[in-house]
């Protein structure tokens, strides 16, 4: 199926009409940036972070959970440099309407690559390229916005009550770094890994749960002896690669984008964009993967004065260099329904669904009476609900209107199968067939008898 | 065994020695009323919210989760009245250092209830029992100090650019009612039920976990039918005597405070505190339990204009009442903790033990070779891990010291059960010993061979 930006739309459409994902604060105008998620959009959000945290920490021995609080003291954000000119974006300002925008997307329509232009270079290529705003007013000169949330903290005046929402769950871990180096005893190398949320003030959100001011992040901080950084490196980037195949997505969706030594953050040495091929918007960010030397914990160290110095059986100190995998919850979140959507023809009959890998479905299974208005049928289908969501949880209910508009129902949030409680089942018409369902399989349509008693099996 | 102040301390103790909790921000002095949850406190976490969300949420047919932004429009907080005076606390401050206090603790300390005073009522009684700080100095006149942090969002100024983080998960439920009925059809009775972070500018946050500025609750909006509140009422609150069973707490530990009629909040016609009885603290809250009428609903109706009537399959129009149930999940950490925390005598030694329900044990057991230095007991003991641990997932692997020790430290974090591979389980002694290992039990010391084969099906 080709997929296009018509695809993200109707993506987008679904989500919001099946239950996955609202506007935030919707029924006061919204509030830019911000969404909320419905039923099927926590389970499907859960899964993921599920499926992650089994992967990443779970079954590994060298990985260790971490939960730091979002309000940290703001001497974090001095020591990481988020409170400086880094973590800031160029902004323009259209001088009759006070509308402000990012100069550097801006200057991108124009053609113009900002990307680490001083403000006065912005506004000479702004007036270069006599850029105006959408509207046509002139624009005012760049200026610095840093992208922090910023509030006060305690009943306290004056600076000292300065706190930030966390752009990032990373400096949680890093400055948790020797809290789990006294309390658990890790051997190197080990990493830390947090799922939170983590807040950005960007001036333009846009692009549904891609680009927004309040998003999750499932992040690691792997932790190596710097002779080990390159095999460290190619181990974690297999694991990586592992995930996205877990999540579903195609390889040939997935594009590893090497960042150029010259456009690499100074301390760092090597990092990996992984790009996700995001229908009508081509390839753009999925995940990222950097290595970061020894700058996080240096930092930490010399602004905190406490050692972060990792000591070696053998006596030696070192301060460990750091591999950071960052993943965005949200991020998966849209690459897996946009690899899901499927459009195609079933008996006649165009039909849209969304080809879910088991593990991710809202629901693992639907059960339904063939008709609502038998009792025998009703309380047999209750019993086979009843055992299946004692086994999986997450069953629905489904008796509303005819089979073929439930299995249709069904398709389009990713139901793997559907189970459907017929006259056959309680055994009237053939006593060979008693006690048997019949399993109808959403990818290929296909219905198969399968006996009450084997259907877990059947379903694992 | 009695608990005292002395038990919380030594909880306290423990859990950043083992790697429970930690200090926010800690290498930078900390930032008060935030706490860091290190590895075993993310798993103890982890558990409690997976079990809460089986039993309230995918185990039952009623409810559905919602996931809503912690950043929300700021007319939800004026529709709710928590931008009123209703949700600030007394404020005054030493008029030397300009150290600030609740006045309400204050007075409380001089056995006066300030619980409905006017701030005029407060300067009075100060006047009357001629309070002064902590430090001896006068006190400044009470002032309202409102417990929502606020920030600012996109890059505009002036008013329309505030916003708050939200003080409870409660009204993302409310907002999404919409949503809700739109996506999914629901049957009344039914509920939303939402875990997340919220935020309260205590002006004193104290301790440990209990009173904090950032913290996670588990809440659910169950709406009803008017008629039918009272029975929905006594099926919900037989709902969560069972999950504060299932928590491990006794129920003698565990207190109803029905609050009385006048002290209710004047939309509440019944509100029941679960409380707890910490060590050295007494019963004071766990959960709380609220009828809350139309009240919500009807305000966000008349603020927003989006009608919250949900419509019976006979046309009948209405809007539903709401039961809310709402849990703290810092606060069920902390009464998990304390209930499990126990001092005995095994051996002739004294040892401490977390007496945590296997479902919520950061490890579900350990597994050690006798001998750390024996290639065949530590291949053995490798092969037994890599089984359990797939089988469970938080399995930990413990070979340092000797096996007295390594008991001793998992009796700590509570792991219910130890294994330990030893000669015997390499059949060089008797024979009809090989593959089998001891598995000893942390309540009782005891142990057992039990098969390898048999393992997973013994520790179920």
């Amino acid at each position: 199926m080709e997929k296009s930006v018509d695809t993200m739309e109707k993506v987008v459409s679904l989500c919001k009409r099946r239950g996955f994902v609202f506007q935030g604060s919707e029924i006061y105008g919204g509030l830019k940036g911000t969404w909320d998620f419905g039923p099927l959009g926590v389970a499907l959000n859960n899964n993921i972070k599920r499926e992650w945290w089994k992967m990443f920490v779970e079954s590994r021995e060298d990985m260790y959970g971490v939960d730091a609080a979002i309000l940290m003291n703001a001497k974090v954000w001095e020591a990481s440099g988020h409170t400086g000119a880094g973590f800031c974006d160029p902004l323009v300002e259209d001088t009759e309407t006070g509308e402000r925008f990012r100069a550097d997307h801006l200057l991108k329509d124009a053609g113009v690559d900002a990307e680490g232009m001083t403000l006065e270079e912005i506004d000479a290529a702004i007036a270069d390229h006599r850029l105006v705003s959408p509207k046509g007013n002139p624009l005012s000169p760049a200026r610095q916005f840093n992208l922090m949330f910023e509030s006060r903290i305690g009943a306290t005046s004056g600076a000292e009550g300065k706190v930030y929402l966390r752009p990032e769950t990373a400096q949680g871990m890093f400055v948790n770094f020797k809290n789990v180096l006294d309390s658990m005893s890790p051997k190197i190398p080990f990493g830390l890994a947090q799922v939170g949320k983590a807040f950005r003030n960007e001036i333009a959100p846009r692009e549904f749960v891609f680009r927004v001011r309040e998003f999750e992040q499932m992040e690691i901080e792997y932790f190596v002896k710097e002779a080990d950084w390159e095999t460290e490196f190619d181990k974690l980037r297999t694991d990586i690669q592992t995930w996205h195949r877990h999540l579903g997505l195609a390889d040939e969706n997935i594009r590893e984008y090497e960042v150029p030594k010259n456009d690499l953050a100074h301390y760092s040495k090597r990092t990996i964009d992984f790009e996700y091929n995001y229908p009508g918007k081509g390839f753009d960010e999925l995940a990222g993967f950097a290595y970061r030397t020894d700058h996080d914990l240096k930092n930490h160290m010399q602004h905190s004065g406490v050692s972060m110095e990792y000591i070696e059986p053998d006596g030696t100190r070192y301060i460990p260099h750091v591999l950071e995998p960052s993943f965005g919850v949200g991020r998966a979140f849209m690459a897996v329904l946009c690899e899901a959507y499927t459009e195609d023809e079933m008996g006649g009959e165009a039909r849209t669904y969304l080809k879910l890998p088991v593990h991710l479905a809202p629901y693992r299974v639907a059960v339904s009476p063939l008709l609502k208005n038998k009792p025998q049928l009703v309380e047999k289908a209750r019993d086979v609900f009843a055992m299946l969501k004692k086994e999986f949880g997450n069953v629905a209910w489904d008796d509303n209107g005819n089979v073929g508009k439930r299995y249709r129902r069904q398709d389009e949030i990713g139901t793997p199968h559907c189970i459907v409680i017929d006259f056959e089942t309680l055994g009237e018409e053939k006593p060979e067939l008693a006690d048997t369902v019949t399993v109808r399989d959403r990818d290929t349509g296909e219905q198969e008898r399968v006996a009450i008693g084997e259907l877990i099996g059947y379903l694992k």
